[in-house]
This record gives structure tokens, sequence and C-alpha cells, in this order.
């Protein structure tokens, strides 16, 4: 079978919810695989995934193709995955997540593996360390992934109407490795309780769209303390995003893109600030606007090509 | 003016929620409050507030009283306040922030202050030390307390349909200051990332009634593991629950009662199994059940004596 995927960029932790919320981006990679008789997999990147240079046995999509193909205790098989994405690569948007999760979606639909959403999220997080990215990029929306005795619960949580997410993202990658070795051994008993009761007002003010609540969640002390000195302008443009009316702002993942939660009637000037606080400095960011729920992953596959057989032919012919 | 006001027990932390969670039940302190010539204040304790032996000057209902008084900048009058209770003191159930609320309510009713009820738990969080108990007194249902850069912020939580707490008291109490100072003053940072995840568990899960969330959000690693060996039976007690149908329990508050939340359907075997539990161990624990959302406090003002005037006259009449 071939088969086509599209899977959404994602912001994990929003603040308080650090390694455990996410929220689907309008943001896609797009892939297709196409069986071949020969026994390994090769990989085509095209659109941001062009500078994407690792060996095909590190690849994220293959690495996914892989993982999925053993979970559901198949042969891997030969294929050609042709990937293209305007996802930023390397910038907290969720593109290693993606990648993974197209891969671990190919296989299923490829080879009729028949997992669950929640199989393919445990799977995909298993390769990304975390299910923060990967649990909205395959649900959509935002999502609330926790771990108990019997592995991780994702959950879909409510986004309130007129809450719009504005991503600022500079030219510059962030270090993920480096960005989490930054993260102490221990912190304060009092800095544990206090990032409890913000990680309950993220739930609580994504739900509600209440302003005060929105503002204690972003306002994190569980990794944004220790990172943000690693972003350039981190506070200038957080600054500007709450003086131009956001109710926060915050690194989308472990930076380098910042994210700010705004009302409806303010996210353009937030977004407008946002570049100019970055500008200001010499670094001229892009900006990704999600006015409304994201959608999550989707496939389909086929006896015949379906690289060009979309109900989402916008983005495609873009991407192609 | 003469003033009577109604305020309900409740239960703190529910696991994950350490010090900003708290929920109203279906136990209630009542007093009145009658101005005499004098310029102090006497205090008459009836019900199960006829123990406390404490000097009037720290009685916590004239701490509220003088702490309003204050607040509002209105001179401390003399009064008498009659005050009884059927919520058990020292065991985790909120006796002390309703005796706090009750002051703060009489003098804001009998001096005509015009206290907010958000004023109203500013003034008694900071007697208290923290809003989780006073929040719920206040408001009713459960509420989530979050520290901000303006003050801390309180708002009620929506919980799902057929959720059932069930309290069990020991006829023991808790030292709440030892409890407190069985807290570690540093965490693994890894500690702190699950117990943000699991207050994030606990609002989701109290508003959808998600079984796997409930569990993971009431075994807490703030504050409940270095809290538990302190209350004999405590592990017999939460297992008994769990077995019996329970999404899971803790210690309510700081201990010694333990709070299960059971579906609707269960709770009648998990309040007896929670009981059985103690039982075995030489334990007879009486049995608090809340079946439905609590109100919050209640006080009227009247120029004439308002003992009787009540519109909840069952609660009284059990009291008086």
């Amino acid at each position: 079978m071939t088969a086509r995927v599209r899977v959404p960029a994602s912001s994990s932790n929003l603040g308080a919810g650090f390694d455990c919320i996410g929220v689907a981006l309008d943001r896609w990679l797009v892939a297709w695989l196409t069986p071949t008789a020969a026994s390994e997999i090769s990989i085509r990147r095209r659109g941001l995934l062009a500078a994407v240079s690792v060996a095909v046995e590190d690849d994220l999509l293959a690495r996914g193709f892989r993982a999925a193909c053993a979970a559901a205790g198949a042969p891997t098989t030969g294929a050609t995955i042709d990937a293209t994405s305007d996802i930023p690569v390397g910038c907290g948007l969720g593109s290693s997540a993606a990648a993974i999760v197209a891969g671990v979606l190919l296989a299923d639909a490829a080879l009729e593996l028949h997992l669950t959403r929640q199989q393919v999220v445990e799977i995909a997080a298993a390769i990304e360390g975390h299910p923060d990215n990967v649990a909205p990029a395959v649900y959509g929306g935002a999502v609330l992934s926790v771990r108990t005795a019997a592995g991780f619960v994702s959950t879909s949580l409510k986004v309130a109407d007129g809450l719009e997410l504005l991503l600022v993202v500079p030219p510059f990658p962030s270090d993920t490795k480096a960005a989490r070795a930054a993260l102490p051994k221990t912190l304060p008993h009092s800095d544990a309780v206090l990032a409890a009761s913000r990680a309950a007002a993220l739930v609580q003010g994504l739900a509600s769209g209440d302003a005060a609540l929105l503002g204690a969640a972003l306002d994190d002390v569980l990794h944004v303390p220790f990172r943000r000195g690693r972003i350039p302008g981190y506070d200038a443009v957080v600054a500007a995003a709450q003086n131009a009316g956001a109710f926060g702002a915050t690194l989308s993942g472990a930076g380098s893109a910042i994210v700010a939660i705004a009302p409806r009637e303010r996210s353009a000037a937030v977004g407008a600030a946002m570049i100019a606080a970055w500008r200001d400095l010499g670094i001229e960011a892009e900006l990704i606007k999600c006015t409304s729920t994201v959608a999550g992953a989707t496939v389909i596959a086929a006896t015949h090509d379906v690289r060009r057989t979309t109900h989402d032919s916008t983005v495609i012919k873009e991407l192609l």
C-alpha cells in the first residue's frame, strides 16, 4: 500500500505545563510512502526538511516507521518516503515529533498495523522521550499527557473561544539537549508547590480564558528561568507581548520560538510587538498565528499513488 | 447589628493540588454575633468547638473578626460571639479556615464593612497562611487558588456529575505544624515536573470524571510521601478505597482524615471499606459523604436577634 500523512507542528509546555501540555499549530509536515522491492528505507526531503542532513538510519521518519513495525511485530519493509514540511526545524515547534509521528502513521497505514491513536502516541513518545509534542500532533488541539502507573494518559483540553496563539520564530535554532542540561537537579520545595499551582492554572485558564490564570500559568518556574538566558532578546519579546495586551508569553518548547497567548482583539498588536522587539535587537523573526483549534494528524492509505489525492490541497500545493 | 454566619468545612490538596485546591464539605460552623457595650470580644463555644481551649485573643473567630476590622480601617467593637460546629477539629477538614472566615464575615456583616468575597478570602488566607481551605469555605464547591503578581486569584473548578467525596475521620488529630515541618526543603526536579502534571490532571480529572486522570492526581508526590507515615493505617485505608472502586484516596489537608474520590455507584462500598480498614487496626473512624456540590459561607445581618432566623434550619437545629 502507498500512504500519505499530514502531521501538524506543536508548541509544548506553554509555561507551567512543562513536559505535559502541548498544542497543535497550523504548520505541517507531509510525507508519502511508496513501497519498494529493496529492503531498506530511503528518504527524500524537501521544504524545510531539505536542510536536515542526518543519516537515513537516524532520520526520525525512518525511526518512527521502524518502531511502529517493531511494536506491531511486523518486519520492516523497504520503502521510499518523500517528506516535506513548512515547520521550522529546531525552534521548539515540534518538528521532531511531527516527523516521528509521520513515520509511525505511515507504517500503520501502509502495513495495515491497526494501531490505536494512543499506541501511536506511545510509540512516538518513546522515541521523543516525552509525549508533550507527540500527543497534540496526533490528537490536535491542546492535550495534557500524564504519566500514570499504567503508562501515559493523553486527554484533550478545552480551549476557550477567543484565545489566540502567537508564535515568533527567530532565525536561529535552540539546542534542545543543552536546554535540558540547563535544568537543575533539584528545586526548592516551595518552587515545586508554586509550579503545581500554575500547571493547574494553565488547564483552568485555557478552558476559561481567565486573564489572571493564564498570566500566572505563562510565568513558569520549572524550566524557563534556567533557559531564557540562552535565547537573546527573550525578556524584551515577552515584555513586548505583555505590554501589547497578551496574557503572557513564554518559550515554545525549549525555544528558540516564543509563544504568546492573547485575546483575539489584541492578537494583531501582540504579534507585531513581538516581531518589533526582536527587530530592535537586529533579529528578523517570523510570525505564526493560530486563530483556531488545529486538527491532529491525518493519514490515508491506498493501492494507488496518494501523493495528490488530498482533501487539504492548499497546504499540499504550497509544499510541493 | 447582630449577624449570623454559616461556613462549611473543606478538604484541601486532594492529592496533587497541594496548597492550591480545596473543596467545601457538608459539615458546618455556625456563629452569631451580638454587639456588647464592652470593648472586648468574648467567645462562647459549643458543639465540637467546646473542646477548643485557646485564649480569646488567639481564638480564630476573634482573629478573623479583628483582621477584617483592621483591613477595613474600622475600630474593633465589643461583641459576644456564640459559635458551634460539627466539623472535627484538627483532622484536616478546614475547621480553622471555617472559624477564621466566620470571624471575618461576622465583622463584615455586623459592622457593614462591604468586603468583597475575594477580600474575605485574602484577609482569612493571610491568617491561615494559605488560601486552599479558606477559598472553598467562602465560595463553596471546588476552588483553585493561585498566587500571581497581584495576589491570590481564586476560581471555581468544574466537578463532573457522579463524583463523590468520601472522608473518613479517625479519632485522633494531626499536628499541622509537624506535618508541614516534615516536608523536605528541596525536591528532585523530575518530581516537581511530575507534580505539576498531576496538578493539571486534578483540574482536568475533576472536570471530566476521567478515572486515569483522577487516579494520577490523587497519587501525590509533593507532600503525601513525607506525611503518610504520621497517620497510622494510612496505606491500608488508601488501598481499601482503591480496591473498593475509588479512583484514589489521599490525605485530607495534612490529615488525619483521608479523602477518597469515587464514582457514585461505588461510593457506599468505598466508604465502608475505608471504615473497615481502620477498624481492622482498632481505629473507629467516622464517615462523611459529600454527594453533591456544597455551597459556600452565608451570612445575614439584622437589627434583631438572628440566631433562629434561618433558611438552613436543619443544620442549625442539629447544632443548637
